[in-house]
């Protein structure tokens, strides 16, 4: 089920060509004044560089029909109607027929009979990130509130890496900044070359990958627990809801593997004003499934927009023979560009679950 | 709370150094037989070469208490028991004050007031592994059945690489004999090389990390669904309520992240028995949170054991001064030798509760 | 949570003085095509003899906005938003200060911190009952392609009883008859007494409570389970959703407490068609938490309105004084009248939770 | 699956003929220090009067294996073993064909395929009762320290009816005197009307039901939800779970149906301390879904002990004929007298689930 959360749960609907997506939130605490203006900028970080991207004009703006009295929330459960004003129905007739290679068609056909809403990609969209946005947009606001800042920058596109984030020196200040670029990066001079990459591949048809590295801080230590109740295994699975990841790592990451204990190991000590603090952060700061107070770091890797213009090799599962598949239209080259805003979305929605704990 | 699944629960309980750990499985069908003598050989597998790990003597025969007759499932909740035969109390003294690196000992002390179960890491503690593997492996039996097997091998030891999966040719054959081995590599000469890693890491005092490479064959397509009930995001959150996992990915992973779509890009076609499969398979055998009928392969990166010999930098949480550990005892210089089939299990967890949908 | 259902789950959110009030449902088959005027046709069975209830104009047509296809069901959420056309904000201002008697006023107000919707109830209100209806309707309709139907009687107001369903002899027509009737009852004879009462408490400014007796036939033995997963605890927890009901009692219900176990027992034997029946069902159709094959059967309490139009006492919280509340407006005299259809829409939603089983 | 509960669940373990009765508690609170001879005091409740109940020696001392060091609890999951000492298998071979009229046997039968344990009725004895109690009674401990007591009389048994609670009068003092009564009655002079009606029905080797009356005090105003949330709907639900229960009514419950308005509403006023009171109780202290501040009261109807020695009708499922059965050995002729106990643990489930939030 689209559902997400124990405490604070998500539930989200709507289909990319539908007339409406949506999400609706339950156990929201009462009495919290959204920023609705702060709300919009959020997500129209979700729709940068529109040169660069799909032509597709969404608006976005979410429409909060219940749960709120003006923006203050009042317990009730919160839901969030965004219009599909654009809907090209009959771009997606082909596809009916033709699974496109590394979207959700296929297995989507075989597990829904055939009866799945297919124009766009139906329920399985990147388009139903928009209301993912907006109810971790609030979520971020109450955060915040709480002394917790979910932050994130491009960390690589197809091969060409940013800095990365300092993980035993992070700020309020540096997330900021980041949310204030269009497209957020550490070291601004690999911008540049992160945009060729994204450009010469639109030109040949194609279409390139990348990493988001996110941050949270401010979490005081202790929240997550044991086992299946980990917090890096909430956080992954929210990453996992977006569409195209195909991986998650936590601090040192995959690059563990090949440490050894003496250098993996964050060894502890007070600082100046009596904190605990951690020399190194190869942990991510996660231990033992909980946040240990050192920023929660971790990175999540998007496969490249599986749309492309060049033609591919496909099935006709009607005609039960091999043919070609070319997708019209135009595509979004590189979704890492607008991505951070929903790694940071679906974080909020992970850590939200846990602190009102 | 120590529970992962929505139709088929596991819920974990237990501490390093009560006399039990135990699970307990609700939502099995009636009428399974378990062949019990083939669940011990699995977890035997979890203590192989116990020379080079820690010298504890854990038995590990499950005892299961109820939901059978015989060995056949009655359809009632499945308690399993293992008892704790060899446990030191004494030994974990020092850590009340100090918490241990790379440990759970700090998040849980301020978690939970200093009333957790320190000695051994209490229910953070590897040792609660065992009743995963004994519910996992009474899950594998299940999927076998239904003609879904899952296999791994040791990916990475230190830097140490085996060859990997080949994603597109899997068989049962591969996995079976993976499960063989005391040590599962597909390059048996690199093993040699593995253990020398550990051996002369285990001398210095230290522990190194590595990777778990696993697949699942014989699932259908369409097993798993949109966004936040992904399959992927399941098995995610199943991998990291293992202690020590940093890092999830599937198919390609991390690597997308640099790939064009038209590389990344899993193309269809029928094969001679009429089956769509892909070309490639850098999907990992999932799209859009579903399985496409191709092998789904993920890897998983364990860290170093945190406990090594070597002193470390920490803090006594008593005298808030900084101060340095000792970690007294053998340690287990390498958990990767021993993890493959914790991931198979926690794996079965995520994969049984999509297949009984 | 506004939540129900574990396999079929029902997330209902909206006011009655907001724009919309709405349900999404999660979990539903695909390829299901609704009967949009039947559904139509049953929830207009929520609004009979508006001439006694209260005037409020609510057209309550559920607009469908996502998880179908036309009429057909896609697999994915489907959401449902019924508009709230004739909503009078001004009535409400006393109530600020002054909580209404047997409303949710109060404890409302101390557990969202005087932050919740108090025009017209807010989320507590009745007015919720109109989306939950349209969601049963819809699996009222999917539950009798299955075989099984669901279907109530208006089975007392203000101490005028109708005849109780025979629960040996129940059938589909039976049910279907009284879906026909505007006010459903057995005994015809007694639908006048009934209006009567109701009328005539109209006219003296009060209200009057009342019981649905309510039947599901065409379950299969062994739908259900032991203990907490029982087919009664989840109907009742389903019914005790209704604003106003006050109690749930299976079969004989009450009356077993003053029986022995030999008039009790429901004893068993095989029809001329080899089927196993009981001679009697004081069970009601449950037994160990299980459907036994027979009807279901249930009876429920309403209270009475609590919105009345005579003088009541109550505090005013400002000033924290005694003092006298007058209820303005026309007040629905006997929620019972139209109770019927949402007895059998929550119904469903506990039946299709577990016949997806 | 015989779980319950959100924030603090339960999963109940054991079959009546098994080794082991248990259940794990998750989600409880570090640092709580149970009295353990109070929870054997209370769990002796559930026993009382051996000489007219079964004669199997239930020690039902509770063994906690798990989520505490000493007596105190660590936050980790807690389980709990009861060992079944006295168990005989033999007993129970014909029931293998013929189901018990009123027991859980037949529809157990079709949902397990035969598969179930049969003996003593398996994971469906009330035998289970005695974990829940061991859970519910430390949940209760819990309450205490939180001001909130929960407590039980017998309400009537075979039409014999105790005084009821006087609802708005309630204090700690009465229900902690029920509790030190071996028949929690709170007219005396009835206990012996009782239990000569428990008595002579055993003496024709038949069983009489009853009715627990269960009263909740010191919650905070604003427990509970809207909706599928409430506190009401929850605590049915989790009264259901207990094996013989018909139905369950709050406050002035099924009487509710023929009161007008005006004579149910509970009126609010400040008493002499400030406090908002309601001059009357039917509402049992729940409107809208919360605790209103007021006593929380309801009643459960038990059926009779299904067990009887009287010869019954019922059918051979094997030579699908009907037959007679007589259920050889002792019976317990009256379960509400030993019911007090479970109805205030599954009640504590039920209000620790919403406490904790």
């Amino acid at each position: 089920m689209s559902v997400f959360g124990e405490r604070i749960k998500i539930s989200v609907f709507g289909e990319s060509h539908g007339r409406y997506v949506g999400a609706t939130l339950e156990g929201l605490p009462a009495g919290f004044t959204i920023d609705f203006e702060k709300l919009l900028s959020f997500m129209s970080r979700r729709r940068p560089g529109k040169e660069l991207t799909t032509k597709r004009n969404e608006s976005d703006r979410p429409d909060i029909i219940s749960g709120v009295l003006g923006y203050k929330t009042t317990g009730a459960p919160l839901t969030i109607l965004i219009s599909n004003s654009d809907t090209h129905s009959s771009d997606y007739s082909d596809i009916e027929r033709i699974p496109r290679p590394a979207h959700a068609d296929y297995p989507a056909y075989v597990k829904y009979g055939g009866n799945n809403d297919i124009r766009g990609g139906g329920h399985f969209s990147a388009r139903l990130t928009a209301p993912i946005c907006a109810a971790g947009g609030i979520l971020m606001q109450m955060l915040e509130k709480a002394g917790i800042s979910i932050g994130s920058h491009i960390y690589s596109i197809g091969g060409v890496f940013d800095a990365p984030f300092d993980p035993v020196n992070m700020s309020t200040d540096i997330l900021e900044s980041l949310k204030a670029s269009a497209y957020p990066v550490i070291d601004k001079t690999r911008l540049d070359l992160m945009l060729k990459t994204v450009e010469s591949t639109r030109e040949r048809g194609d279409s390139v990958g990348g990493i988001i590295e996110c941050a949270v801080i401010g979490m005081r230590p202790g929240v997550g627990g044991p086992l299946f109740d980990g917090l890096d295994g909430s956080i992954s699975k929210a990453l996992f809801g977006i569409p195209a990841v195909k991986g998650v790592e936590f601090g040192a990451g995959f690059s563990v593997a090949s440490m050894t204990g003496s250098q993996n190991n964050d060894q502890y000590y007070y600082d100046s004003e009596g904190n605990i603090r951690t020399v190194t952060n190869n942990s991510g700061g996660i231990t033992g499934g909980m946040s240990n107070g050192m920023p929660v770091i971790f990175r999540t890797a998007f496969k490249p927009t599986p749309s492309i213009s060049l033609q591919q090799d496909s099935v006709d599962i009607v005609s039960k023979e091999n043919t070609r598949l070319e997708i019209k239209g135009r595509h979004d080259p590189c979704v890492v560009l607008r991505a951070a805003p929903i790694v940071e979305a679906v974080t909020a929605l992970s850590v939200a679950d846990f602190v009102t704990d």
